[in-house]
Protein backbone atom coordinates (compact mmCIF):
# COMPACT_ATOMS: atom_id res chain seq x y z
CA UNK A 1 0.00 0.00 0.00
CA UNK A 2 0.96 3.22 -0.84
CA UNK A 3 2.22 5.96 2.36
CA UNK A 4 3.03 9.36 2.17
CA UNK A 5 6.23 10.55 1.37
CA UNK A 6 8.70 11.09 4.50
CA UNK A 7 9.87 14.83 5.48
CA UNK A 8 11.48 17.04 4.02
CA UNK A 9 9.60 16.94 1.19
CA UNK A 10 11.19 17.79 -1.95
CA UNK A 11 9.65 19.96 -4.98
CA UNK A 12 7.95 17.57 -7.24
CA UNK A 13 5.15 17.21 -9.86
CA UNK A 14 2.14 15.63 -9.39
CA UNK A 15 -0.21 14.88 -12.59
CA UNK A 16 -3.39 14.64 -12.15
CA UNK A 17 -5.37 11.73 -14.43
CA UNK A 18 -8.82 12.37 -14.59
CA UNK A 19 -10.32 9.32 -15.89
CA UNK A 20 -9.20 7.24 -13.14
CA UNK A 21 -9.47 10.08 -10.53
CA UNK A 22 -5.83 9.42 -9.15
CA UNK A 23 -2.93 11.81 -8.63
CA UNK A 24 0.57 10.79 -9.27
CA UNK A 25 2.79 10.00 -7.72
CA UNK A 26 0.24 8.95 -5.72
CA UNK A 27 -0.02 8.75 -1.67
CA UNK A 28 -2.50 6.39 0.32
CA UNK A 29 -5.66 5.69 -1.82
CA UNK A 30 -9.25 5.28 0.29
CA UNK A 31 -11.86 3.55 -0.82
CA UNK A 32 -15.83 3.63 1.32
CA UNK A 33 -18.02 1.30 0.69
CA UNK A 34 -21.66 1.82 1.78
CA UNK A 35 -21.15 0.11 5.44
CA UNK A 36 -18.51 2.63 5.69
CA UNK A 37 -21.36 5.17 6.28
CA UNK A 38 -22.86 3.99 9.46
CA UNK A 39 -24.72 6.84 10.72
CA UNK A 40 -24.60 8.74 7.98
CA UNK A 41 -27.75 8.26 5.79
CA UNK A 42 -31.05 9.42 7.59
CA UNK A 43 -33.14 5.92 6.19
CA UNK A 44 -31.47 3.36 8.37
CA UNK A 45 -33.57 0.49 6.90
CA UNK A 46 -32.73 1.48 3.06
CA UNK A 47 -29.22 1.53 4.85
CA UNK A 48 -29.05 -2.52 6.78
CA UNK A 49 -31.00 -3.57 3.18
CA UNK A 50 -28.46 -2.30 0.62
CA UNK A 51 -25.20 -3.10 2.96
CA UNK A 52 -26.54 -6.66 3.22
CA UNK A 53 -26.88 -6.72 -0.52
CA UNK A 54 -24.50 -5.28 -2.93
CA UNK A 55 -22.69 -2.70 -0.70
CA UNK A 56 -21.15 -1.05 -2.86
CA UNK A 57 -18.36 1.39 -3.05
CA UNK A 58 -19.25 5.05 -2.30
CA UNK A 59 -16.71 7.18 -3.18
CA UNK A 60 -12.82 6.69 -3.31
CA UNK A 61 -10.02 9.20 -1.90
CA UNK A 62 -6.71 9.48 -3.54
CA UNK A 63 -4.22 11.42 -2.09
CA UNK A 64 -1.09 12.50 -3.41
CA UNK A 65 2.82 11.73 -1.40
CA UNK A 66 2.22 15.28 0.36
CA UNK A 67 1.93 14.51 3.95
CA UNK A 68 -0.47 15.51 6.24
CA UNK A 69 1.56 17.35 8.59
CA UNK A 70 2.39 20.72 9.81
CA UNK A 71 3.50 23.40 7.17
CA UNK A 72 2.77 20.89 4.33
CA UNK A 73 -0.28 21.42 1.60
CA UNK A 74 -1.90 17.91 1.36
CA UNK A 75 -3.98 17.05 -2.01
CA UNK A 76 -6.34 14.45 -3.16
CA UNK A 77 -8.99 13.32 -5.49
CA UNK A 78 -12.31 12.46 -4.50
CA UNK A 79 -14.86 10.21 -6.66
CA UNK A 80 -18.01 10.00 -5.32
CA UNK A 81 -20.10 7.65 -7.79
CA UNK A 82 -23.74 8.40 -8.29
CA UNK A 83 -26.12 7.06 -6.72
CA UNK A 84 -28.18 7.29 -3.41
CA UNK A 85 -29.38 5.55 -0.36
CA UNK A 86 -33.08 5.50 0.41
CA UNK A 87 -33.06 8.45 -2.28
CA UNK A 88 -30.03 10.49 -0.20
CA UNK A 89 -27.30 11.01 -2.89
CA UNK A 90 -24.15 9.53 -2.45
CA UNK A 91 -21.97 11.48 -0.43
CA UNK A 92 -18.26 11.53 1.84
CA UNK A 93 -19.15 11.03 5.60
CA UNK A 94 -18.42 14.84 6.31
CA UNK A 95 -15.86 16.25 8.73
CA UNK A 96 -14.77 19.42 10.85
CA UNK A 97 -11.10 20.48 11.09
CA UNK A 98 -10.02 19.91 14.49
CA UNK A 99 -7.60 22.65 13.88
CA UNK A 100 -9.94 25.17 11.83
CA UNK A 101 -8.25 26.06 8.85
CA UNK A 102 -9.51 26.86 5.37
CA UNK A 103 -9.70 24.36 2.42
CA UNK A 104 -10.99 24.20 -1.26
CA UNK A 105 -12.62 21.78 -3.52
CA UNK A 106 -11.60 22.23 -7.27
CA UNK A 107 -14.11 20.64 -9.57
CA UNK A 108 -13.03 18.71 -12.19
CA UNK A 109 -15.89 16.19 -13.93
CA UNK A 110 -19.21 15.37 -12.77
CA UNK A 111 -21.43 17.74 -11.48
CA UNK A 112 -21.89 18.29 -7.40
CA UNK A 113 -22.16 20.36 -4.56
CA UNK A 114 -21.03 21.06 -0.79
CA UNK A 115 -22.88 20.87 2.49
CA UNK A 116 -21.15 23.22 5.07
CA UNK A 117 -22.43 24.06 8.71
CA UNK A 118 -20.85 25.59 11.05
CA UNK A 119 -22.99 24.44 13.86
CA UNK A 120 -25.39 27.38 13.54
CA UNK A 121 -25.06 28.07 9.76
CA UNK A 122 -26.26 25.97 7.08
CA UNK A 123 -24.92 26.70 3.37
CA UNK A 124 -24.92 24.94 -0.16
CA UNK A 125 -22.20 24.97 -2.56
CA UNK A 126 -22.92 24.24 -6.35
CA UNK A 127 -19.58 22.31 -7.38
CA UNK A 128 -18.88 21.76 -11.51
CA UNK A 129 -15.14 21.27 -13.54
CA UNK A 130 -13.45 25.24 -13.32
CA UNK A 131 -15.28 25.87 -10.27
CA UNK A 132 -13.89 25.71 -6.45
CA UNK A 133 -15.97 25.58 -3.29
CA UNK A 134 -14.45 27.89 -0.70
CA UNK A 135 -14.44 25.71 2.86
CA UNK A 136 -13.35 29.10 5.66
CA UNK A 137 -12.25 27.65 8.79
CA UNK A 138 -14.57 26.36 11.13
CA UNK A 139 -16.95 25.04 8.59
CA UNK A 140 -17.74 21.52 8.58
CA UNK A 141 -17.90 19.86 4.93
CA UNK A 142 -19.60 17.00 3.02
CA UNK A 143 -19.26 16.59 -0.46
CA UNK A 144 -22.28 15.52 -2.30
CA UNK A 145 -22.83 13.61 -6.28
CA UNK A 146 -25.89 15.49 -8.00
CA UNK A 147 -25.28 13.75 -11.15
CA UNK A 148 -26.00 10.46 -12.68
CA UNK A 149 -21.56 9.89 -13.45
CA UNK A 150 -18.52 9.98 -11.14
CA UNK A 151 -18.43 13.29 -9.63
CA UNK A 152 -14.98 14.36 -8.90
CA UNK A 153 -12.73 17.16 -7.38
CA UNK A 154 -9.34 18.00 -6.40
CA UNK A 155 -9.19 19.10 -3.06
CA UNK A 156 -6.60 21.52 -1.34
CA UNK A 157 -5.99 21.26 2.74
CA UNK A 158 -3.40 22.37 5.01
CA UNK A 159 -1.73 19.30 5.86
CA UNK A 160 -1.98 20.18 10.46
CA UNK A 161 -6.35 20.87 9.44
CA UNK A 162 -6.61 17.03 10.40
CA UNK A 163 -10.17 14.81 10.65
CA UNK A 164 -12.98 15.25 13.01
CA UNK A 165 -15.56 12.61 11.81
CA UNK A 166 -17.37 12.39 14.83
CA UNK A 167 -18.10 16.08 14.92
CA UNK A 168 -20.52 15.83 12.25
CA UNK A 169 -22.18 12.52 13.80
CA UNK A 170 -22.46 14.52 16.69
CA UNK A 171 -24.23 17.65 15.40
CA UNK A 172 -25.61 16.68 11.80
CA UNK A 173 -24.46 18.55 8.35
CA UNK A 174 -26.92 21.47 8.40
CA UNK A 175 -28.86 19.65 5.13
CA UNK A 176 -29.50 16.61 4.03
CA UNK A 177 -29.52 16.19 -0.22
CA UNK A 178 -31.91 13.90 -2.07
CA UNK A 179 -32.97 12.93 -5.20
CA UNK A 180 -36.14 13.58 -6.36
CA UNK A 181 -36.80 12.66 -10.19
CA UNK A 182 -33.46 14.26 -10.98
CA UNK A 183 -33.61 16.90 -9.44
CA UNK A 184 -31.68 18.15 -6.44
CA UNK A 185 -33.73 18.32 -2.91
CA UNK A 186 -32.42 19.54 0.48
CA UNK A 187 -34.23 19.22 3.39
CA UNK A 188 -33.21 20.22 7.07
CA UNK A 189 -31.06 17.72 9.03
CA UNK A 190 -32.75 16.58 11.73
CA UNK A 191 -30.42 15.33 14.54
CA UNK B 1 -10.28 48.62 -7.04
CA UNK B 2 -11.26 44.96 -5.34
CA UNK B 3 -10.55 44.24 -2.49
CA UNK B 4 -9.79 41.05 0.08
CA UNK B 5 -13.23 40.23 1.54
CA UNK B 6 -13.03 41.34 4.87
CA UNK B 7 -13.09 38.12 8.26
CA UNK B 8 -15.11 36.36 8.84
CA UNK B 9 -15.25 34.75 5.58
CA UNK B 10 -18.29 32.78 4.69
CA UNK B 11 -18.17 29.85 2.40
CA UNK B 12 -18.27 30.58 -1.26
CA UNK B 13 -18.29 29.29 -4.92
CA UNK B 14 -15.16 30.47 -7.03
CA UNK B 15 -15.39 30.19 -10.90
CA UNK B 16 -12.23 30.48 -13.06
CA UNK B 17 -12.26 31.83 -16.19
CA UNK B 18 -9.15 30.43 -17.66
CA UNK B 19 -9.36 32.34 -21.27
CA UNK B 20 -9.25 35.58 -19.34
CA UNK B 21 -6.74 34.53 -16.26
CA UNK B 22 -9.52 35.50 -13.56
CA UNK B 23 -11.26 33.91 -10.68
CA UNK B 24 -14.63 35.35 -9.86
CA UNK B 25 -15.95 36.97 -7.83
CA UNK B 26 -12.55 38.71 -8.17
CA UNK B 27 -10.62 40.90 -5.56
CA UNK B 28 -7.25 42.37 -5.83
CA UNK B 29 -5.18 42.45 -9.16
CA UNK B 30 -1.45 42.97 -9.26
CA UNK B 31 -0.24 44.09 -12.78
CA UNK B 32 4.06 43.75 -12.85
CA UNK B 33 5.15 45.44 -16.28
CA UNK B 34 8.62 44.94 -17.42
CA UNK B 35 9.85 47.87 -15.04
CA UNK B 36 8.66 46.57 -12.11
CA UNK B 37 11.12 42.90 -12.41
CA UNK B 38 14.28 45.54 -11.85
CA UNK B 39 17.11 43.56 -10.77
CA UNK B 40 15.26 40.15 -11.79
CA UNK B 41 16.64 39.91 -15.46
CA UNK B 42 20.76 39.05 -15.79
CA UNK B 43 21.21 41.44 -18.80
CA UNK B 44 20.77 44.92 -17.32
CA UNK B 45 21.40 46.95 -20.86
CA UNK B 46 18.63 45.11 -22.42
CA UNK B 47 16.32 45.21 -19.51
CA UNK B 48 17.26 49.48 -19.54
CA UNK B 49 16.44 49.42 -23.22
CA UNK B 50 13.27 47.68 -23.11
CA UNK B 51 11.87 49.20 -20.56
CA UNK B 52 12.45 52.39 -22.40
CA UNK B 53 10.94 51.63 -25.32
CA UNK B 54 7.81 49.66 -24.45
CA UNK B 55 7.73 48.55 -21.11
CA UNK B 56 5.53 45.47 -21.40
CA UNK B 57 3.12 43.90 -19.08
CA UNK B 58 5.19 40.58 -18.36
CA UNK B 59 2.70 38.76 -16.11
CA UNK B 60 -0.35 39.83 -13.93
CA UNK B 61 -2.08 37.75 -10.96
CA UNK B 62 -5.88 38.01 -10.56
CA UNK B 63 -6.68 36.85 -6.74
CA UNK B 64 -9.76 35.71 -5.09
CA UNK B 65 -11.87 37.35 -2.45
CA UNK B 66 -10.01 34.87 0.01
CA UNK B 67 -7.70 37.15 1.97
CA UNK B 68 -3.98 36.46 3.04
CA UNK B 69 -4.81 36.16 6.58
CA UNK B 70 -4.14 33.44 9.04
CA UNK B 71 -5.93 29.80 8.83
CA UNK B 72 -7.45 31.09 5.49
CA UNK B 73 -6.11 29.27 2.30
CA UNK B 74 -6.43 31.82 -0.61
CA UNK B 75 -5.82 31.58 -4.30
CA UNK B 76 -4.58 33.57 -7.48
CA UNK B 77 -4.42 33.19 -10.92
CA UNK B 78 -0.75 33.86 -12.84
CA UNK B 79 -1.16 35.03 -16.20
CA UNK B 80 2.63 35.30 -17.89
CA UNK B 81 3.15 36.35 -21.55
CA UNK B 82 5.27 34.57 -23.93
CA UNK B 83 8.89 36.66 -24.27
CA UNK B 84 11.87 37.00 -23.24
CA UNK B 85 14.47 40.12 -21.68
CA UNK B 86 17.95 39.62 -23.52
CA UNK B 87 17.16 35.83 -23.94
CA UNK B 88 16.38 35.35 -20.24
CA UNK B 89 12.46 33.90 -20.12
CA UNK B 90 9.43 36.35 -18.87
CA UNK B 91 9.11 35.29 -15.20
CA UNK B 92 7.75 36.10 -11.74
CA UNK B 93 9.51 37.92 -9.43
CA UNK B 94 9.96 34.95 -7.41
CA UNK B 95 9.20 35.15 -3.68
CA UNK B 96 10.25 33.13 -0.43
CA UNK B 97 7.41 32.94 2.32
CA UNK B 98 8.91 34.26 5.45
CA UNK B 99 6.31 31.95 7.44
CA UNK B 100 7.72 28.59 5.66
CA UNK B 101 4.52 26.86 4.34
CA UNK B 102 3.30 25.10 1.43
CA UNK B 103 2.09 26.03 -2.10
CA UNK B 104 0.78 24.29 -4.73
CA UNK B 105 0.70 25.46 -8.89
CA UNK B 106 -1.61 23.86 -10.94
CA UNK B 107 -1.31 24.33 -14.94
CA UNK B 108 -4.42 25.71 -16.02
CA UNK B 109 -2.82 26.80 -19.89
CA UNK B 110 0.22 27.22 -21.61
CA UNK B 111 3.40 25.79 -20.84
CA UNK B 112 5.78 26.78 -18.24
CA UNK B 113 7.67 25.94 -15.08
CA UNK B 114 8.90 27.32 -11.69
CA UNK B 115 12.56 27.77 -10.68
CA UNK B 116 12.89 26.29 -6.78
CA UNK B 117 15.89 27.48 -4.39
CA UNK B 118 16.12 26.61 -0.93
CA UNK B 119 19.38 28.73 -0.82
CA UNK B 120 21.41 25.50 -1.48
CA UNK B 121 19.44 23.11 -3.52
CA UNK B 122 17.75 24.13 -6.69
CA UNK B 123 15.30 22.42 -8.66
CA UNK B 124 13.19 22.64 -12.13
CA UNK B 125 9.53 21.71 -12.22
CA UNK B 126 7.50 21.64 -15.74
CA UNK B 127 4.00 22.86 -15.62
CA UNK B 128 1.46 22.22 -18.50
CA UNK B 129 -2.84 22.20 -17.74
CA UNK B 130 -3.37 19.22 -15.57
CA UNK B 131 -0.19 19.29 -13.40
CA UNK B 132 0.70 20.34 -9.97
CA UNK B 133 3.90 21.74 -8.80
CA UNK B 134 4.63 21.34 -4.70
CA UNK B 135 6.31 24.01 -3.36
CA UNK B 136 7.50 22.55 -0.43
CA UNK B 137 8.06 24.90 2.90
CA UNK B 138 11.29 26.55 2.89
CA UNK B 139 11.80 26.38 -0.93
CA UNK B 140 11.98 30.44 -3.11
CA UNK B 141 9.84 29.76 -5.70
CA UNK B 142 9.75 31.63 -9.59
CA UNK B 143 7.66 30.74 -12.52
CA UNK B 144 8.82 31.22 -16.04
CA UNK B 145 6.41 31.30 -19.49
CA UNK B 146 8.17 28.35 -21.78
CA UNK B 147 5.84 28.58 -24.32
CA UNK B 148 4.72 31.04 -27.37
CA UNK B 149 1.51 31.76 -25.50
CA UNK B 150 0.00 32.83 -22.33
CA UNK B 151 0.87 30.37 -19.47
CA UNK B 152 -1.64 30.29 -16.96
CA UNK B 153 -1.69 28.50 -13.48
CA UNK B 154 -3.93 28.70 -10.55
CA UNK B 155 -1.80 28.52 -7.22
CA UNK B 156 -3.24 27.78 -3.64
CA UNK B 157 -1.55 29.53 -0.18
CA UNK B 158 -1.89 29.46 3.05
CA UNK B 159 -2.87 32.71 4.09
CA UNK B 160 -0.47 33.43 7.07
CA UNK B 161 3.01 32.30 4.41
CA UNK B 162 3.73 35.52 3.41
CA UNK B 163 5.75 36.75 0.47
CA UNK B 164 9.68 37.86 0.74
CA UNK B 165 10.49 39.22 -2.35
CA UNK B 166 14.06 40.82 -0.84
CA UNK B 167 14.73 37.10 -0.38
CA UNK B 168 15.15 36.04 -4.04
CA UNK B 169 17.15 39.69 -5.14
CA UNK B 170 19.70 38.74 -1.71
CA UNK B 171 20.27 35.24 -2.49
CA UNK B 172 19.17 34.40 -6.06
CA UNK B 173 17.51 31.40 -7.70
CA UNK B 174 19.69 28.91 -8.24
CA UNK B 175 19.15 28.47 -11.63
CA UNK B 176 18.25 31.31 -14.61
CA UNK B 177 15.86 30.27 -17.40
CA UNK B 178 17.30 31.54 -21.19
CA UNK B 179 15.49 30.60 -24.86
CA UNK B 180 17.46 29.06 -27.20
CA UNK B 181 16.11 28.87 -30.26
CA UNK B 182 12.60 27.95 -29.06
CA UNK B 183 14.58 26.02 -26.18
CA UNK B 184 14.67 26.13 -22.49
CA UNK B 185 18.37 26.53 -21.20
CA UNK B 186 19.00 26.76 -17.60
CA UNK B 187 22.11 28.15 -16.67
CA UNK B 188 23.60 28.33 -12.92
CA UNK B 189 22.21 31.81 -11.33
CA UNK B 190 25.56 33.74 -10.63
CA UNK B 191 25.37 36.03 -7.45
Amino acid sequence: MSQYAKPPIQPFEISLDIPTGALSPAGPTLIRKLSDLEGCFENKEAFQSEVAQTNPIVYQVISSLVPETARELPQSITTIYPGSCGDELYMTKGHQHPDPQGEIYYGLEGTGGIILFDGKEKKWLDISPGKIGYIPPGWAHRSINTGSTPYKFLAVYPGSAGHDYGWVLAKGMGFRAFDSNGKLVLKDFVI
